[in-house]
């Protein structure tokens, strides 16, 4: 694609897209589509199907979902008929979804755009229309096995993702044990979800922060505060629900009883899975939703969760000074954590607000475009990204001023190729030079060359020649072929090339699967 | 997916979508997603790369682009901030982002949703939100040779759709023909589009009634419409050019001498590129919009086209007088023909609207949704349509009290299986009986079973199955294999299955693809 500098509008006429949103294109678009593709990979391995459902649905769809948030949802203008608001999520749709078709039981995948009329903030990827990626699984089965394989299939989207391996933490905690243990400290029932709220905040601010907040703003007893404080530093691997169970005030509350008999069930699939070593167990995670009532998890990465150091708090509250948005370090998407690239839970209520008659459901949704941004920083920035999939360019030499330029020998080498599924363009130029239709090759970064020139034509060959060899390369000038060979030696050349793929450091593997199948056919 | 019935809603809340959008599921959207995914192939083949742009504009991006139809667009509500409405169309916001980015050459394919405020009628298919795929080649180039890729990606991907090789026509014309016949005709110069929009209904209405619109309602002298009559039946293959260049009073006019010239240099394109057998130059096609400059096409195909007969006339009147509604008969999409399931031409001023600075640009819409009803009126009902892609059901055999389910060895070995990239799914029941998991297994048409049971395991032995089998088949019982094996059996197994892929006819088809490499590389 070619570009020169920024474009200039006509007359008054703005020439951009509304604030808060992008176009995607070249090399991000196929990076992005490439992770969509790996995600995709992962969610059909574990049996997912996608749905797709309307960009907008009914207002009142979407009306007592939110809380707060509904304040952000994008209306579309009353222009007679129907009152229709533009999704905020797709978890609410996916909801509504399943209590209309009185879904019994599905996994379903769904990545699309949502919309929220937030501030936007390009620089922390804050934006007003963005990609969420959800995998959902509703239906009743026995405890825990669903929330393992959704935690599995985490594991598996983060290894498939080029310089995540080892990366990354997938924090869980449930709400029951929460819950549990604010009733236990002695918080009044009425303000479980307020404090629950404020536990939440501990990934960004210190304690103190968090303490305050509890006390001065809500009014909390001292003392309960810090009962709470001694729990919320709970972290570790599994050991954390043996040592929870050991506690006798623990267990005598049936909520937290219930949540660890859950944990300790779910870590022992998640050991066989192999999971476990990438989870960390959390008593500080507390998620802002309302609408979990079990497991309830978010997975961070290098890089990606604030430090509330108190040099950085210090930082922020001078900031906080000077602007009165609270909001000011809140991340593009509530939904996923501050910091975090995935969130979920299970939710086993939602369905019921709208049929009455609710259906279990546990998910994730995981934050693609910040995962974008994450990846492109992570890789190798040596390897070439081609701008398009292009594999080979038909170029005809020839010189001096009798050269035709033979365009419709290329049209016709050309048409061949496509015949046969290979990926190949020409200069749209009739009497094109030779430099200027191979310089179209290069920057295309078209890898491969057919090259026709009158006398090979005449002895019906053609030439076939890797783009940018050494000089000193022993196929440097190309390699002639029978013009009826040229398809089979062209696949052949690029199925030993489709073997250097960029994006696909584990499981599935095109090329490993291969040598496998190979193997077994012997 | 498992359902019963259509949901119930709760208390006076309506569970439904909005008015003409639907959601799309089950086996629908697998074939939806085969079909785009057989087309980009086809656009990636000649080198298309896509863009992403927001589903809003600024209002005043699509404010004098659509004429009459701009009351269908859909605004958002002023919430505060900037104006905002839904894409009409894929074209006005590429033009868009042509003119902001300066580009000046590009090849993008585009597929999403697209909205009209229209009034919905399913059963015709025109909805209100319903997807679009365009590809279009923006750039200067040597006369016709992008226009002649067009239509040879065009051919491409219909050939790509199971069903469709040898049943589709691509119509085409030329604006500057055409209006070079219309003044010849002695149509005054400011009537030449909207007698041009008349002419664009004998797809669809008999002569009379398109005389009598020109002559009654627009006020043309009934002689020059006679004459017009007298061109507009022209229809045929390349042979339909060389007859008007030998009509004097035709090469006389600068307009039609010049679409001619264009015309006779892409259909010597075409027949080298093999797409000439499906074409039908059809001199009755006009395409409502302005903005096309050059050649115009759309694609018809067996029983998408509606009939003109009298009879049909007939039926249409009298239905016309109990229905006040003039667009009842009007197709989803207006850029698509009635009938037609592909449609665009060449428009070398729409860039130039945005930025001042014109940019050439040639493209086709393809009207998915109606191909993809097409398509699977014409798929093979015998085919198994499988409800997901999982390849493999781990199940644990066992009779009896004593009987586990073997949950955590069923567990082990998917996880050794989704490790290796294979789909696969157990049943999430801890004592699950046989006869439940194997029931799973064929609900879900799931191909192959694993079979786990205690003997076997103890001497690492496991079982593969393939479902389904005739009773007095020698494998019917599965084939035991050690459980190290059993990665690569399956492997082997599933790699010789997949050679039934459904839906690939033509080019790129994987399997041919394999076995030609095979042949190479021996």
């Amino acid at each position: 694609m070619g570009k020169e500098g920024k474009g200039n509008s006509k007359g008054n006429f703005q020439l951009k897209v509304p604030k808060g949103t992008r176009d995607w294109q070249g090399t991000d678009v196929v990076l992005r589509e490439q992770i969509f593709s790996n995600l995709t990979e992962v969610f059909k391995r574990h049996g997912g199907v996608t749905i797709d459902t309307p960009v907008f649905e009914l207002r009142e769809t979407l009306t007592g979902k939110y809380g707060e948030d509904s304040k952000l949802i994008y209306d579309l203008a009353d222009q007679g008929g129907e009152i229709c608001s533009l999704r905020y999520d797709l978890t609410v749709p996916f909801a509504r979804f399943c209590a209309q078709n009185a879904v019994l039981n599905i996994k379903r995948y769904h990545i699309a755009k949502v919309y929220r009329r937030d501030q936007p903030a390009m620089t922390k990827g804050r934006m007003r229309e963005f990609y969420q990626c959800d995998f959902d699984i509703a239906g009743s089965y026995d405890p825990m096995l669903p929330d393992a394989e959704i935690l599995r299939i985490t594991k598996e989207v983060f290894d498939s993702l080029p310089g995540w391996e080892g990366k990354y933490t997938i924090k869980i905690n449930h709400r029951k044990i929460l819950d549990g243990i604010f009733q236990i400290c002695g918080v009044p029932q009425d303000k479980l979800r307020t404090i629950s709220s404020a536990v939440d905040k501990l990934d960004k601010s210190p304690w103190e922060e968090v303490r305050r907040e509890m006390v001065e703003g809500k009014g909390l007893d001292p003392e309960i505060a810090d009962k709470i404080w001694e729990y919320v530093q709970l972290k570790g691997g599994r050991e954390i629900v043996t040592q929870l169970q050991n506690k006798p005030e623990v267990v005598a509350n049936e909520s937290a009883k219930q949540g660890l008999e859950d944990m300790a069930l779910l870590c022992k699939y998640l050991d066989i899975l192999d999971v476990l070593p990438a989870l960390s167990i959390d008593m500080s995670l507390a998620r802002g939703l309302d609408y979990y009532t079990g497991v309830i998890y978010e997975v961070v990465t290098e890089g990606s969760a604030p430090s509330a150091s108190s040099k950085d708090v210090a930082k922020k509250e001078k900031k906080q000074k000077k602007s009165a948005d609270p909001d000011e370090d809140r991340s593009n998407d509530p939904t996923i954590g501050v910091g975090s690239v995935a969130a979920g839970g299970r939710y086993d209520e939602l369905v019921g607000m709208f049929s009455g008659k609710a259906i279990p459901c546990v998910g994730i949704s995981f934050g693609v475009d910040r995962i974008f941004s994450i990846t492109q920083a992570r890789l190798d920035s040596s390897k070439v990204v081609r701008p398009n999939e292009v594999d080979v360019f038909v170029v005809a030499f020839g010189m001096g001023k009798d050269f035709t330029g033979l365009l419709p020998e290329r049209m016709q080498v050309a048409k061949t190729l496509w015949d046969a599924g290979i990926k190949a363009e020409y200069l749209w130029k009739e009497k094109a030079k030779f430099q200027s239709q191979f310089k179209a090759a290069e920057n295309g970064k078209v890898p491969w060359a057919v090259i026709l020139g009158e006398d090979e034509l005449k002895a019906n060959k053609v030439k076939i020649k890797e783009m940018g060899l050494p000089k000193d390369h022993p196929e440097k000038d190309g390699v002639l072929v029978d013009m009826g060979d040229l398809v089979l030696e062209l696949k052949a050349r690029l199925a030993r090339q489709r073997d250097e793929v960029a994006l696909r450091p584990a499981a599935g593997n095109d090329a490993e699967e291969k040598e496998k199948e190979a193997e077994v056919e012997k």
